[in-house]
């Protein structure tokens, strides 16, 4: 075992407090990253807040992990010591249920072991990335093409393969008109891939406070949802809307804005149910739906993707002793659009 | 302009009486249609109570129509006197918007004409099929195969295509796993005719009193959805769940037994907005759509396929005199499958 610096949170209203935990021996298929930058997702905020299921303190977060391998173990084929790496929300799952031999595994059946807070073969409580090392096998470990920088490849990790998973399923691309709900750390990658991809994309946020952003991100329009106006004038003009807000919303103002045949998908999830108006479905054969980050294979095939069309997230740097500052403007909106934390500061 | 007898309700509390209509001189294109039979959907139900917006009356509902063409407009070149059609739910639409356009004018952009209390092109007000005559324009009217007898292939213009067109839009056939909720007039047509597609099917009924029936009607298996171990021993079984009720119902439940990628549609709406669950989708990528009758080419596909199949509704025919105490019936889920109106005791 061996014994590595972190950051840990020891209750929901507690601060982030300097820590050190264990990462396990290397096994056979397992890979020892040195982590250089991690990225605070909303779901670690989530976590670290206990608003999600019961919490299991102390908790490391962190699942957008970027880093250099620095040991590997006995059976490792796919990576070498010096190689670029990141690591997602996953670190293992069951490998034999349908969803997983589809390359699914965020969908296992039998349950993926998350990133932190999951419980792995071992019977440990896994804990992520806030770390300067992490130990995982080599089955969920990514390469970081050599064009993308570590700390703005550790948010493709979560927010990237998060918008484009959807993207990619639901078949974006030329002459598809895709609206983002939101302009935050998943919607300003989702405008970024969906333009990538070829489809004509318009922001829906709440303000035009960041217009002058979401054009220069790829955005060929920009409303504000604040207008009552604009659910008129947009009414059934996108073929797919993928909302990266997980606030609760009016979901059938924005079924509104679906054409015949036209998908909304969520990837953020508000802790109450949202009422829906069938009748906003069957009047032109709208579908809502949800999606859940994205495959292992998947994620690798969005960070060539990334890397072919120069894709980065907007991000702040921050030392390891602004998490809980960062919290907090990530829950004030206050991120221009992506908090990584410096590995190295901790 | 003829005078034809019909039966007529003058509001949402009223019973039905014999009245005489108008139907309008033949136009170039327009069809005359004497009516055979006329099912009683419950779409007619709840517009004669002006349970759907405000109803205009007297009230002519019926868009389950059977008969035989009996005179044709100058024009005409699909039907002569004699051959045997239907009309279902539209009579008309704008033919130029890109639905249209697409052949699915049951979504035309510019609101298609509904068969009953629908506003013609002529400013007229559309009286439906609980009438002995019927003119409607030809590329509205479709052709019944031979070998369905009229009082069968009334139901099928509005039960028929109503779950024809979801499972066939959806591409339901062989290795598909589906589940229809409902084994009443809608949901005894989509048992048989996902069966005929070649998926395997299961009825989710309240009760199992009717499975006899479903399994007859080529169900492989029958739940009862009040038996709470229903949802836990099918829990992620189905690629696709035909809901064909109205009422409001547990969605979260019924969403739980859809597989990953698998689709929940409603052809029914309840006045209510339903609770969704957003976690229930995203944990496996499902998907809650809508779906509404079908265009003209799918209903007359569909009326093909049920010739090639042998698949009608079950039906109890009953007289003009008996629509009160049918429509009651209705509301008490005591008929199979059925009622259709013999419009020769009109």
């Amino acid at each position: 075992m061996k014994i590595v610096k972190a950051r840990a949170v020891d209750g929901p209203d507690k601060p982030f407090r300097a820590a050190e935990i264990t990462r396990r021996d290397l096994d056979l298929y397992d890979v020892l990253i040195e982590i250089k930058f991690a990225g605070i997702c909303h779901s670690d905020i989530h976590t670290a807040h206990s608003e999600w299921g019961r919490t299991k303190y102390p908790l490391v977060p962190g699942h957008e992990i970027a880093g250099v391998v620095a040991d590997v173990g006995e059976a490792v084929t796919k990576y070498k010591v010096g190689d670029r790496v990141g690591v997602g929300c996953m670190v293992d799952s069951c490998g034999e249920c349908e969803n997983c031999q589809k390359g699914e595994e965020q969908y296992c059946l039998n349950g993926n072991v998350s990133t932190y807070g999951g419980i792995d073969k071992y019977g440990e409580i896994t804990q992520g990335g806030y770390s300067t090392h992490i130990v995982v096998q080599e089955n969920f470990v990514l390469r970081i093409p050599d064009n993308i920088d570590f700390d703005v490849a550790a948010p493709l990790l979560c927010a990237g393969i998060t918008t484009y998973s959807p993207l990619n399923h639901w078949k974006i691309g030329p002459g598809k008109k895709v609206a983002v709900i939101g302009l935050g750390g998943l919607g300003h990658m989702a405008v970024q891939i969906a333009h990538a991809m070829g489809a004509e994309v318009t922001v829906l946020s709440q303000t035009l406070n960041k217009k002058e952003d979401g054009l220069a991100l790829g955005a060929d329009h920009y409303y504000a949802t604040k207008d009552p106006e604009t659910f008129k004038k947009l009414a059934r003009s996108f073929d797919f809307i993928l909302n990266t807000v997980s606030a609760k919303i009016d979901l059938n103002a924005y079924l509104s804005l679906l054409t015949l045949d036209g998908t909304m998908v969520n990837v953020g999830a508000p802790a109450e149910p949202l009422a829906v108006n069938v009748f906003s479905l069957i009047g032109h054969r709208r579908s809502f739906a949800g999606s859940l980050i994205g495959g292992i294979r998947e994620t690798q095939e969005m960070l060539d993707f990334c890397s072919e069309h120069n894709i980065t997230p907007k991000i702040e740097v921050i030392s390891a002793d602004q998490i809980d500052e960062a919290y907090d403007r990530v829950l004030a909106s206050d991120v221009k659009y992506r908090f990584v934390i410096d590995v190295s500061t901790m």
